[in-house]
């Protein structure tokens, strides 16, 4: 609990409209996305400046008082519940996109922008803005940047990284700093911009961002591509790239994710193959057509069943929503749905699909599988039941041993998701004992007090995943 | 000076034939390519392992020994000046192209690799490696990613920190931390890969890097874009980005460069024009063509006097090869050249070239203006003579103003050459006392006992840039 005197402090500086530690306001933001974590927040803050949350972070960090920005909570590595309580910072009264500069192909917002707004906006003037998680329809431009989160255009342009220009960051002593700017070169001193981008709140609360922007492709294909043999699937992945060809979206379903999300999209997906292929071209119209003829040819070598382009925008458009739909549609068939996101070089996604359904397999767990191949950031998800206790611990050794084989292979144990609370007994599978030491140091630099997202990315003890906190 | 005691072990760990403290060994790392810093260092070894570089360290750590890593000291922010003595790392042992993998679009190198010999090594494999600092001849791979290089190419597809993926680096505990990979999308934990990429050797020693590649492009032309009014072909480099089109190259060149490289290179630039546009596109030959010909309208309409496109291979890598030798034909006319990097967002070069010419003529000295101009990366640069102090007051002066108008502006102090030793009294101009303290936390979580490149991006006192040490 928030001590009284501290507490009207704090409502001094935002107003009692802006403070809220009513039950219910403390219950809504208990949570995120992330099954079977939650945890009370003892207040809700609503600033409206930098200079309100300048004032909110002086206070806190002389009391040790937990500080959890969140976006819209959309995020699977319980990256914004509030696990050690304290207050949770919500942005939205920050939500204006500041300006749009055509001249620089900058966009500048503050932090609870939603990212599809910003998309639209920018769009509206001929710009694209590329990161496009699934959640991307009510995640925030704040949220994405904290995460990093990628999306199913990263393959051909990227992830959040390498769209934030500069920052404006409020640290935990109250310190307000800009990073970087508009110049997309900036070599004075070390690259804070890029440090703040994935941190997950934890180093301090990003206020404002200026974002490049490109310009907009001219025209954008979509094929499917269906495969018998889930092998020959991923082995085209590769085939496509190393023929030089880098698709804008490059997406794996396996026959049970096909299956569930024709039902819930009904948009004509094929549900008795055992692997799709989602792959799309943007670009000059004459370059799309090439390549998407290319892709077409490498993927009846790599064995396709079939290959179809989608005749019209709105067919493709429906390809792609049904694609992002994946998690609604598996969350519907069992109580608990734990998505993943272990990564491996893309050479390795075939090897990491087989290790998959080795391992749900062994432990007797459903896992269907499908991502962004591409990337060879895969997203095995668990249908489950969390009340389930004996289910859960096998689900558990199941990511565990999902973990260690990307780690095997080359990869990681998260690409786009964080890892917040869910992951952080696995960090130093990924970083070694060292990463970890020279991480932890990063975090002392910024907040030597432990306020900003207290629980956050270094494992305290070996606690595993999914523990009901608080 | 290295005691006996400590000489002995690091001999020990090297062997003597890489181990070098003759006067000529020293005096032959006392400087790199910044104008007027010199300084002895102690020692000189050329390490051929990590495992030798993490002895060294720990040894150097426990004594408080400076540790200089050095590539082939291109750089122009005496970043690699030894100041406070101790030992420079050389890595010509190191210097191997470990693995071109063609499935996943990666290289992975030691930090000795010189950066032509890479492009050359991938291009061999139909890849690309974009970043081409105009020293590649002789800079290394393990330079580029210390100080961010940025180059040519950089306005379409970015600079260093883009294209690496992930490190392998010692820190001055002796600690070897690997972070990233392969695998684009990484998230697991604070991106360590790109608060090193621009760390200018001050946070640990790279000992190896993998790096994306991505197809190499099908074509490229280059045109020549002449205006006898230098804000026209300020305004035209705007206009071309307006206009949605991102060209490989947009290179700025005023009179007294063009003269100076024409003289120097003899390749037929124009020497009775204010200002020259140098403009690469390369991709699909469709595309190529398109662009180049929007662009010769852009620039037509902005009052560009000729404009000529390249009509063979030849004739366009004559082109750009001397605009690579602008610093040295430059370099021939006075004894000292200081060649600065203000950038500022593209849509203030004009005002940016404007202001150059007024401070140049307030303080009466002789300022070239040439650069990335898409980038809004300029490159002022005074010839001048070092050895006259009075003159070397005013163009201290002079660059000082300079950089307070690029901040002014929107622009940084440094575009991509680094802080280093030259501009470490200006960082805080740009970033602030509040960002400073910030960058100090980071310098000292990894690097406590400040044994890492000292003397570098901090300042110390209100010492000026042109300084002799030591």
């Amino acid at each position: 609990m928030i001590p009284p005197a501290i507490r009207s402090q704090l409502i001094e500086i935002v107003g009692s409209a802006r403070y809220h530690d009513s039950n219910e306001a403390r219950l809504s933001y208990s949570y995120d996305a992330t099954p079977n974590f939650q945890a009370l927040p003892d207040a809700v803050i609503m600033p409206k400046s930098k200079e309100e949350i300048q004032a909110v972070l002086k206070i806190c960090n002389e009391h040790g008082i937990p500080i959890v920005p969140r976006g819209s909570g959309t995020n699977l590595s319980a990256g914004t519940c509030p696990t050690q309580g304290g207050i949770v910072l919500v942005f939205n009264h920050m939500n204006r996109i500041l300006e749009i500069d055509e001249e620089n192909l900058t966009v500048t917002v503050q932090p609870g922008v939603i990212t599809k707004q910003l998309i639209e906006a920018v769009e509206a003037r001929g710009l694209f803005y590329p990161p496009d998680p699934s959640s991307m329809k009510i995640s925030t431009i704040g949220g994405n940047i904290n995460e990093c989160s990628g999306g199913l255009r990263g393959l051909k342009y990227g992830v959040t990284k390498d769209y934030v220009l500069g920052l404006e960051i409020v640290l935990p002593n109250g310190d307000c700093i800009r990073t970087g700017g508009k110049s997309p070169k900036d070599v004075a001193g070390y690259d804070l911009t890029k440090l703040f981008v994935g941190s997950e709140g934890t180093l301090g609360v990003i206020t404002e961002a200026t974002l490049k922007l490109i310009p907009i492709p001219e025209t954008k294909k979509t094929m499917l591509a269906l495969f018998e043999d889930l092998d020959a699937a991923a082995r085209t992945v590769s085939a496509i790239i190393s023929n030089r060809i880098i698709p804008a979206t490059l997406e794996f379903l396996d026959q049970p994710t096909c299956k569930v999300v024709e039902d819930f999209a009904k948009v004509g997906l094929p549900t008795d193959v055992n692997a799709v292929l989602l792959i799309e071209q943007d670009g000059p119209l004459e370059v799309v057509e090439r390549d998407m003829e290319q892709i077409a040819r490498i993927c009846k070598e790599g064995h396709a069943v079939s290959v179809k382009i989608a005749q019209s925008k709105a067919e493709a458009e429906a390809l792609s929503t049904a694609r992002r739909s994946a998690l609604s549609a598996l969350a519907r068939l069992r109580p608990t749905t734990i998505l993943e996101d272990a990564t491996v070089p893309r050479s390795k996604i075939s090897e990491m699909v087989r290790a998959i359904n080795q391992i749900a397999e062994k432990y007797n767990v459903t896992i269907c599988t499908f991502g962004h191949a591409g990337d060879g950031n895969l997203h095995p998800t668990c249908l489950t039941d969390g009340r389930n206790k004996e289910e859960m611990h096998l689900v558990e050794k199941a990511f565990e041993e999902i973990f260690r084989k990307a780690i095997e292979l080359g990869g990681t144990i998260t690409g786009e998701h964080g890892v917040g609370e869910m992951k952080r007994p696995y960090l130093s599978l990924k970083v070694g004992e060292e990463g970890v030491a020279a991480m932890k140091a990063v975090k002392q630099a910024f907040d030597p007090n432990g306020i900003m997202n207290p629980g956050k990315m270094f494992a305290k003890d070996a606690r595993k995943r999914v523990v009901m906190t608080r």
